[in-house]
């Protein structure tokens, strides 16, 4: 396999057809895309090709039976243009990790962040400058080989699609916390960004929605009395002082902002607590008072403040705190993404 | 919606390039194929045209969330060249059960029933007579709309592909029960044909033939003590003359052949249970020489003996028995599907 990425450019650009003001997430791509196919044993030339639909045989693996991984990674502008990546490699190691899982072959890293950083570079225009504004990098591995065998496929493609973003969630989220329905089980995929746990997902997630929640903390499968993540993000709690969140496993994702939160926390001298969290716990703790706040952290949401809780029924709501650990929190990696601080961890690589 | 299938016939036929005698399971497929997009709400023009690639946004939900339910069934052809369906009502219902979970909108009853047949029909020159020889259908739908938003898609396509096929595993088969791994959760998607369950057993799966096992069964995620299925074939065991199988549950496949192996057993006066299989059960009966048999069921296997299973290192051999169990279904079940006896349950379906 050749690392010479070969670029072909798209003869005009979409960008002005785009209302940037009113974007909603994930549904404008920029004008061009990363490719790579998997055949005959090895990675194929990379390439850099007007973003267009791709076209896969009705018996490709991905359609049957789901062998697709993917990653969420955000690009961002600063104040003299200059266009950073957060954490990148981070992302790489998942996508690798979580392929194998899903018997996928992993990718070239240094395939990966040539192309990354060339297709960012090409679509810079579509990173606009402001807090909240972003470019959203959606890359992602399918199984193309046109055979309905229920065993690994012998070909792949991976692609690098981008998005243009505001911010995720606008307002404070309502969580149901998850009694009957689970997103993952001991021995199972539940670490892997695979694409099956999030579909899995969608339907306890629109019953939620009905009853005026807009996402699940999910719980173990055993016994649901240990309080896992949200599926799209972590989830962290502050009792008192105290900052707490389930410590990562097999069946919850290690995310990077989870992290990243984490390593701010503790440089800020914040009392941080990496262990399993009960329910039965959360609730006590909202009853008398020193439930402080919950939040979620994810690569779309950044952090995403929670405002109540319901459990078998009742709802609990968090009062608003004068001094939010998530707003110190948002505050610090935007700054960091944002190139408007220092950065001492090394996180922000630049285009 | 309209019930008239739109037809649009292949100009020529690719039947004089395939070598039926040397049939890889579900590589080669018919000159047709069903399609049916859901947009606006509802599921729109049903069609049927040459088999041909489909092109989608990179952003098809289908790519990155896995949102996708399948099913399996299989044509018939008898020895006056009738062609008969098996069941075909149950793999609807199940599809529908399965897009419910998915969050996929449900087929209309009617016009899979037309369509199945009418393809069936168009194509039956693919179907080969003789004991062995089938045609696989496959039923899927995926999640189409371009939006990477992790929601439910608002558009979706519904295709019927058809391949030739012979007899998918040739000889026993060795399994390997499962001892860390799970295939599902309690509250999660394992009863379904979603596609993200399969991808997810391939990983553990490449182990096992590693060592020398060709299919896993799998146990329950919490303890790991009770067999489930093998996530291609249900499972049965015959402790001396009792037939055994778990109970169908969140976790387990409903499994079409599977009831049809009880419903014929139930009427051959063999005695059955439903129940709970403990792992400790089966080895016990192991090494007291009352494990007559174990093999699987699925409508692509049919019946498929299994001829030792290992845990925890150790591997237990079953000696071949005179009379099988697995022989009987499997000869009761065929000359059913290829007309060859009564059909007193009413499961044969003339196409």
């Amino acid at each position: 396999m050749t690392n010479t990425i070969e670029i072909t450019k798209a003869q005009t650009s979409k960008i002005h057809d785009v209302d940037f003001e009113n974007l909603s997430f994930g549904k404008v791509f920029t004008d061009h895309m990363f490719v790579c196919d998997f055949k005959n044993g090895e990675w194929q030339q990379p390439e850099i090709t007007p973003y267009a639909p791709i076209t896969l045989d009705p018996s490709a693996r991905v359609f049957h039976y789901g062998q697709a991984v993917f990653e969420g990674m955000k690009a961002f502008k600063d104040d003299e243009n200059k266009v950073w990546l957060f954490r990148p490699e981070d992302n790489l190691l998942r996508i690798n990790k979580s392929a194998e899982r899903l018997a996928i072959p992993a990718f070239p890293q240094d395939v990966f962040m040539e192309g990354l950083k060339a297709l960012v570079q090409l679509d810079e225009a579509w990173v606009k400058q402001g807090l909240g504004n972003s470019l959203y990098i959606r890359p992602f591995v399918i199984a193309t080989e046109p055979a309905i065998a229920a065993s690994p496929a012998v070909e792949y493609k991976f692609l690098i699609i981008c998005s243009p973003a505001q911010s995720y969630y606008s307002g404070d989220v309502r969580v149901l916390i998850a009694e009957e329905f689970s997103r993952s089980a001991n021995g199972g995929v539940g670490y892997a960004k695979a694409a099956g746990n999030y579909a899995a997902q969608f339907y306890p997630t629109n019953l939620a929605n009905k009853e005026g929640f807009q996402q699940i903390i999910w719980t173990d499968a055993d016994t649901h009395q240990y309080l896992e993540e949200a599926g799209t993000m972590n989830v962290f709690f502050r009792i008192n002082d105290t900052l707490i969140t389930a410590p990562t496993s097999e069946r919850i994702l290690d995310g990077i902002t989870r992290k990243s939160i984490l390593k701010i926390a503790e440089d800020s001298g914040i009392s941080v607590e990496v262990r399993p969290v009960k329910v039965s716990e959360l609730i006590e703790a909202s009853k008398d008072g020193s439930l402080k706040e919950i939040f979620g952290s994810g690569t779309a949401a950044i952090v995403s403040p929670i405002s109540a809780f319901s459990y078998k029924g009742e709802v609990f709501e968090i009062p608003h705190q004068e001094e939010r650990f998530s707003a110190i929190f948002k505050e610090k990696l935007l700054n960091i993404q944002y190139n408007k601080s220092e950065d001492p961890y090394g996180w922000r690589v630049s285009i």
